[in-house]
Formats: C-alpha cells, sequence, structure tokens
C-alpha cells in the first residue's frame, strides 16, 4: 500500500465545488474516478480544503491510498488524459503513510479578485467579482489588519460550519488595487465555512463607504454573523493551496519556505 | 443621423469570430442584435479589426450610424442586458461622421500568452496556449527583433489574407517571461489575417531551439508564407484594441498617447 500526494488545478466555474454529494459534477467525483482509471481500482480521495461551487483552485492538494504501482509521470499524463479541460493534475508524489492532506497542512493561502468599474465583466467574468462603486483599497486594508493573528470567527462563519473551533491564525492579509483590479491576498493555518467570502463581503462594505474603518473590528469581537457583510461570490475566489512541512518533499508550491 | 462608437470586450472561446457568416454564434451578429434592439432598428457594425474563432478582445471598436437617439449610458446599460455573460460594452461615444473604426485606427495592438510547464492547462486553458518544452524566451526577443519597421510580411500572413498590401508597420515587439508564463505585447499601425499568431508559431520554433536565432530575418525576406512556421492557437491571443487620433475625443484606452 502506498499514499500518494496530488497536486490538482481547476476552474470551478462549471463544478458544484469539491465535496462529493448526489449533484453533479463536483470535483471529487470527476479527479476520483480519472485517478481510480488510472490505478485500476476504486480510489478515495481526501482534499486539502473544500472549495465551494464556482470557487477555483491553483494548487488543491488531495492524498490516497493505492495498491497500484505507477510512476508519477503515469498518474500525472494518465489522470489528465481522462479529466476535462477545466481540471488538471499538475504533479503526483509518494508521500509517507504520517502524511495527512488535511491535517499536515500548515497554512492555507487565497486570493480574492474584485473588477472594479463601471460595467459589468466579460473577460475576466469567471474569476473576479464585479463591483460598481468606486473602492477605497486602504480604508479595506485598513479596517481588515485587525483580523490578522489568532482570533475567534466566529462573526464570519456560516451557520452550516462544521468545525469544532471557530479560532483559526490569520498570518497575511494584503489588499491590493492594480488598475481596476482589486485583490486580497490572505493566509494562515486554517479557514472556517465562508470566511475568506465573508471577510470580502464585510470588506466591501467599508471600501464601499457604507462602514467605516473601525467596523471590521466591532464585527469582529462582535463574535456574531449576523454582524457581518453577505457572503461575496464564489467566482472571485481561488484556493492558492496548502502548505507543508518540507520534510514530506513535496514540490516547492506545495512546501512551507 | 448620428454616428456612434462603442469599445466591446469579449471572451471569444464560446465564438467564432467577429464576422457574421452563416454559421453560429458570431461576435458581430451577437453584438449587433443587443444594440439593434436598444436602438429600435436595424444597425450594421463596422469594427476596427475582425478577430478569428477563439480570440479575445479587451476593446474591440465599432462603428454605427442610427436614427436613434439615446444616452451613452442608456446605449451601455440596455446593450449589456441583452448580451450573454461572456461579451459587454465598455462604453458608447458619439462620433464625428468622418470617423470610421476600420481606417481611422492609426494603430492596434495584441497580447498572446504562452504558458510554459510540463503539464496541460486548466486555469488558464481559455486565455493561454500551453507550451511544455522550455522556451528561451531571449533568444525569442533576438529572432523577432528584425520584425520591427516597416516591411513586407508575405511570410507571415495566411493564404486567404485579403490585404491589397502586405506591407505593415510593426511599432513595439516584447517577448517577456514572468515565471510560468510567456508572453507577447506587439503593436503596428495594421496586421494581416493570421499575422501575429505566424509570428508567435515562428518564434516558438526559435524558443525550443529548433530554429537559430537569425532564422525569422530569413523567414521575412524570402517573402513566402511556407517558410514560416505554423499558426499558433488563437486562444492565447487577446486583442487589446485600436488607438485613434486624440480629436476624436474617444476614452484613453483607445486614444492614441
Amino acid at each position: 500500500m502506498t499514499r500518494i500526494a496530488f497536486g490538482i488545478e481547476y476552474d470551478g466555474t462549471d463544478f458544484l465545488g469539491w465535496q462529493s454529494q448526489t449533484q453533479q459534477p463536483t470535483l471529487q467525483d470527476t479527479v476520483s474516478a480519472a485517478l481510480s482509471f488510472v490505478a485500476g481500482e476504486k480510489l478515495t480521495l481526501v482534499c486539502a480544503g473544500r472549495t465551494d461551487t464556482g470557487v477555483h483552485a491553483r494548487c488543491q492538494v488531495v492524498h490516497c491510498d493505492t495498491e497500484a504501482q505507477r510512476t508519477a509521470r503515469a498518474w500525472v499524463l494518465g489522470g489528465n488524459s481522462r479529466l476535462p479541460p477545466a481540471v488538471c493534475i499538475r504533479w503526483a508524489h509518494v508521500v509517507d503513510d504520517a502524511f495527512h492532506a488535511r491535517f499536515s497542512a500548515q497554512s492555507r493561502a487565497y486570493r480574492y479578485c474584485i473588477v472594479n468599474r463601471p460595467v459589468r465583466l466579460a473577460l475576466e467574468a469567471r474569476f473576479a467579482t464585479w463591483e460598481r462603486v468606486p473602492l477605497d483599497v486602504a480604508a479595506m486594508q485598513s479596517a481588515c489588519i485587525v483580523l490578522l493573528g489568532t482570533q475567534d470567527f466566529s462573526s464570519f462563519r456560516t451557520s452550516a460550519c462544521q468545525a469544532r473551533s471557530p479560532v483559526r491564525t490569520i498570518t497575511a492579509l494584503d489588499w491590493h488595487r492594480d488598475g481596476e483590479e482589486v485583490t486580497l491576498r490572505i493566509a494562515g493555518n486554517g479557514f472556517l465555512h465562508h470566511m475568506v467570502r465573508n471577510i470580502v463581503g464585510s470588506a466591501l462594505r467599508v471600501g464601499r463607504g457604507d462602514a467605516g474603518v473601525a467596523w471590521i473590528a466591532e464585527v469582529l469581537s462582535a463574535t456574531d454573523r449576523n454582524r457581518a457583510g453577505p457572503t461575496a461570490p464564489p467566482e472571485g475566489l481561488l484556493f492558492e493551496g496548502p502548505r507543508y512541512p518540507a520534510y514530506f518533499g513535496l514540490p516547492a508550491e506545495s512546501t512551507l519556505a
């Protein structure tokens, strides 16, 4: 029995999220079918971070156990030949039995992209969210700085969130404007369900001038989901991927610096 | 009768190019139907540069003549409400009768995007071309520098090209690498049919090491299409748009600096 980790990239636009469910298509079922074909046996995939309907991933990481003996090249080429154009396997790597895609991850990074202009999107419609009100990005950054560190993020979790603890540590949070594009880059040890999109929805209130710079701190300390802004749309969200300790030997993009 | 110019943005993936034809969908028919609905009369659109099947545009410019009196806001909002998600009207502007979207354009800019990595694309599949052989971008730039200036580009035009003269002037040409992304930015007074894609297909031969740096100069001076490389795929190509003299008063993105 061998444990193998895979780096998976996808345009989530036409999928009902990662997690397998009765409605189709899901990414878990799609990727599982392709890799099971290569293995010649049914594989069960465990992922680093479930993504919701319409959310994308640059390098989702999954692991599975298999009796199959295949080269990394065979896993990647064979798997990609069975996957639709919107999904690909970036790499495959044999890992120690102690590796777990979810529990071994020490950090996770996301990007949220907003195009801030008067007219709706066309070229960026699949990968960005449209905001027509001119955003004050400096105010958004100032307001969100209080989210850094270890805190109770109950105000930013969906009611459906199944995590035992609402405490998470955010290690990086940066709002940046480049012309019409306003981007959030955020990283931490883990994120609650809808946490990034709820942070973005709240920051947008500040950016539009509908709430002051101190409002995000008030929402955070209230530990009450009813106090935060609405959940921002999924299409702007990209899961950049998780990072693991160097001793697992994964590619640089999935290894802690 | 009023002449109006429009800036049009599109993800060309699911269209059979700009030009109206019997097979559908085309961008000309799609945009024409939306604007004709707003006008309440059938409009005939003239564009700055026809794009082929699968090619995208950041700001294609078109003009038409109409008896309808509408505000710029009504043209944009009304038109966008009738267009599919992959197409939008960026702006509308009343112009002098002397304005012609094609003949008044003094420069046109294109971008060609290649993702250079071992595995095929997923996230970028709609907007970039995949190249697995590591590219020598410095060699591509050195080889292509001879294309700058006013020259006979017969070697880089398709046999179907209907232009009377094969002479064009290229004013800017820059190959650039950013991680896995290799991008060409090219501008000139005009481009022959398939000219950008044939330049890219030829530059790729140099980048892969299948041809030397001097080869592009040999191809150019041969003025023979059979000497150049294959036509690069359409998905990597983006028409950034045309530029017009400042006295037409168009938005900055479509006006000569």
